[in-house]
């Protein structure tokens, strides 16, 4: 891995950003991190958005020379979502868009604000790539529709051009469980540990739910050093969620809900998956109750050409993680077919 | 049906009754309520224990002339088991085991109770059949590792012999859910609707993982009548709990978090399960999220000569509500198979 990885994000400033909410934010930012360098001809950047909860260092691990996100041949672009803490969010934005009364953002706002950034800071006119996992693959998906002739390739990892309605009654829960915390007061804590109670709330429901039964029955937490199912909700899931701002959290939940590329074609979903040119490859984790093979598959068959992958893993949404090896090389394999294709 | 369906329940008094808990409440009751007549030979009592949340009058649509639980050929005994709100429970008893002080209670504690009402009560030696579904089929599987001499043969629908770490995660979430709220308070509560919004959470996380990702994906509300999935979620699930008292929830919870039978063989499931002489059939749904095919499967793997059976349905655990036709068919099917045999 580079030496980049632990340098502080850059910053680009949007100015006064319009959000497809109708909100208009002053000073909007939009933090991301590179690891290679961008060639003369500025064809060699492939774009990689993050997931739910995380920001451009989360999947770091998944760059380094010899992988198939090698930064001595790549620019990887890791553009932080609005809402994550780093890009504009209600965690780091003044009176009177912050805290509880940050506006609602659409992935597409990302996207349009990501294109600037790729477009107007960076001169480049067609990405080799974009890659993206979960609400990172609802931002490929909505570049792929976008922006078509900008996104030659695609590996997208357990994600939906449209949320499914299953998938909301998940997003749902998690956003009740945040608010149930009394601390979270509407929005209008002093502390983001203050809401602790709702954190780990909304954390049993990701420990529940973000693998899989298999993973439990399995006991595959034992080759992650957990004694009990308990220890790994612990120690992994509520630790991993419990150092995040809920209102940054409710920003995301409400984005990723929302997500649907049909948007870009009045609310035709075939049509709007109709106008993507370049090869898409999705990929499916065979136990993902997130995102079920079944509904990924749906929309490869909407995607001119596009082609899918199911690697198989007991660590259903979390498989990209890398927390088993044979997930972090299924996914580095798939990713160096696309990235060379 | 009987006509019997609209009665009341029947109480069997137990008198002073020791829980396995270690504390006696006294004037313990056991409710349940009878289909069809024991013949002369009290040969002919099939036990069908109910489910979380039910009570002895929740799957009377499984009993009728014609249908495998015809109550012209089998003296069907309904028993309700312990915090079901008519069995003793925290909703129905006085000081100091009333409310949020009422003991904790087992599988085989209910079991213990229903053996004395066959045994004492009905002067029955042996069973006909033992049937039941998730928490009734908990119980079906501690009656036939305890009396085996008692239970020729049983059908025991999506239920496990010992509750799956998984499925443990869920019931710990969803007594979080029905605690969250403040009018909780710790259980001493004047009523039990003032809990409204803890039993929403409770509901919201049943809607999530009782059917499947599949009976969303494909819409199968619809033909149930509803506009959408939070059209379901609302009309079926959040209105199926919403009239019910949470500290009877939380001690069904308990009940079924704790279930296992290898407690009757000091920890060791298999030697338990060995135990077992009679015929089990085994139903697993195919998309049940609370028990897995692969988890019934394991249990049958343990049991001299039992059978696996999967019912094909997008209803998941809820299959056994029958709210499917298919699934009422493929159900009575199952039960008439093991009640001839």
């Amino acid at each position: 891995m580079s030496g980049d990885d632990t340098a502080a994000p850059q910053h680009f400033e949007l100015g006064p950003f319009a959000f497809d909410s109708g909100y208009t934010l002053p000073g909007a930012r939009l933090a991301y991190r590179t690891f290679g360098e961008l060639n003369a001809a500025r064809d060699n950047a492939v774009l990689f958005p993050h997931m739910y909860s995380g920001n451009s260092s989360s999947l770091e691990a998944l760059i380094g020379e010899g992988r198939a996100l090698d930064p001595s041949r790549y620019f990887i672009i890791l553009p932080d979502q609005f809402g994550n803490g780093l890009s504009s969010s209600p965690s780091n934005t003044p009176p009177p868009f912050d805290r509880g009364q940050f506006p609602v953002v659409s992935i597409a706002d990302d996207v349009r604000a990501q294109h600037r950034l790729v477009t107007e800071h960076f001169g480049i006119t067609a990405l080799h790539a974009v890659v993206g996992w979960s609400m990172g693959g609802q931002q490929a998906y909505e570049w792929a529709v976008r922006h078509p002739e900008v996104v030659p390739r695609a590996a997208i990892f357990a994600a939906t051009a449209r949320t499914p309605a299953h998938n909301k009654l998940f997003i749902d829960m998690a956003g009740e469980l945040l608010r149930s915390d009394p601390a979270f007061a509407d929005g209008f804590y002093a502390d983001a540990a203050d809401v602790h109670v709702g954190l780990k709330r909304h954390a049993m429901a990701f420990t529940l739910t973000s693998t899989s039964t298999r993973f439990f029955r399995d006991e595959v937490w034992r080759a992650m050093g957990f004694a009990s199912a308990d220890d790994y909700g612990h120690g992994f899931t509520r630790g991993y969620y419990q150092a995040l701002d809920p209102n940054n959290l409710l920003r995301q939940l409400a984005k990723w809900r929302a997500g649907d590329v049909g948007r870009n074609a009045g609310g035709d979903l075939a049509a709007a998956l109709g106008r993507i040119t370049g090869k898409v490859v999705a990929v499916a984790f065979s136990d993902d109750f997130f995102m079920p093979v079944a509904d990924v598959a749906a929309d490869v068959a909407l995607i001119p050409g596009a082609e899918l992958r199911v690697i198989d893993s007991p660590m259903g949404h979390f498989a990209m993680f890398g927390l088993m090896p044979t997930d972090a090389a299924a996914i580095d394999e798939v990713l160096a077919e696309v990235l060379k294709s």
